[in-house]
């Protein structure tokens, strides 16, 4: 189910720009490929915003489900890795929006520290720890080398920090209190390949 | 159960480097936090390949999954989109290995077109189409803003590509023939921002 609810954000979040002030269960059906009835499901489990033959509001439904997904609250963000993959993150997704915003970067290439990535200034790897507690960092945004994931994760582990998203291509081990994501690009493109080779074969 | 080949694969690969040549399913279970039931179950989905009392034959195993997913193949792949995010993926990802290889970039920047990324030219948007049938290409990478990425969809159904590997916030409709893996970076970090909040209330 939590799986689920960003894509309903989502959906929500682009009829809301459209300007469009009320969606029946069926009307969200269509556009979103899931039956009616998975979609009243879902959405009761939330407190029954809908009413029936009404249908639910949608600027409503998008706030209680940003609620839901704690996405009212201030996000404070560090990039671990300030390469390639770590700065297009840091440009691209335009995070502030959401309540997510980057206060720091830090990288063990010297070319880098001190420089700034979309205002993000970039420190040393051994200030990261000092960084986090001063400033209540939440979120690590991890896109470094698979080692150096480990390391990293290591020394994460020993500060208050909330949560690791983690782009490296390895599974994380941290203690219970801190929760990580992980994005594995390669993982992802496998699955592509798994299905091109299952349609060629049909 | 494809869900988790990916995975298998990959643990599999570092067991292999690391020079472990065979692996138990009850140590594969403890380095991997899976049921060793669980992994006899699935690994012998795929045609029985360990042995009672004698494990499976790491480098053996490793091969077979890869061919189960399509990586003994090549996969010819073009970028859409040449910004900071279509640059990390082609610089980052180290694709050859695998038999993914970048053979064209293509954007609508006047300033990138004519330029290389990691040695893959870029390209003008409209030469896309040719491009795909004359080179076979396989696999399309769409790191485009979502407007962009509904109607670059469109004009990529009417092209031989196998797959759209899609990085853009948004559902892509395509025929039943094209696969889709999308990465969906904002649905993650929302997952991440319920797990805080859902542990911060505990």
């Amino acid at each position: 189910m939590i799986g689920r609810l960003p894509r309903y954000y989502r959906y929500l979040g682009d009829l809301k720009s459209e300007g469009v002030e009320r969606i029946s269960s069926q009307e969200l059906s269509r556009i979103m490929n899931v039956t009616a009835s998975q979609i009243r499901q879902d959405l009761n489990n939330f407190g029954g915003f809908g009413q029936q033959g009404y249908g639910y509001n949608t600027s409503y439904l998008y706030d209680e489900i940003g609620k839901i997904l704690g996405l009212n609250k201030q996000h404070d963000m560090i990039l671990i890795g300030a390469g390639k993959l770590g700065q297009a993150i840091v440009n691209y997704m335009n995070l502030k929006n959401r309540g997510f915003s980057f206060k720091g970067a830090f990288d063990i290439d010297p070319a880098l520290v001190g420089k700034s990535i979309a205002n993000v200034p970039v420190f040393k790897m051994e200030q990261m720890s000092d960084f986090i507690t001063k400033n209540n960092i939440d979120i690590a945004v991890l896109t470094v080398p698979k080692a150096a994931a480990i390391e990293i994760t290591q020394v994460l582990s020993e500060t208050p920090i909330k949560a690791i998203w983690n782009f490296a291509h390895v599974d994380l081990k941290v203690p219970e209190r801190i929760q990580v994501e992980s994005v594995h690009l390669q993982d992802s493109l496998m699955k592509l390949s798994y299905n091109i080779r299952r349609n060629d074969e049909n």
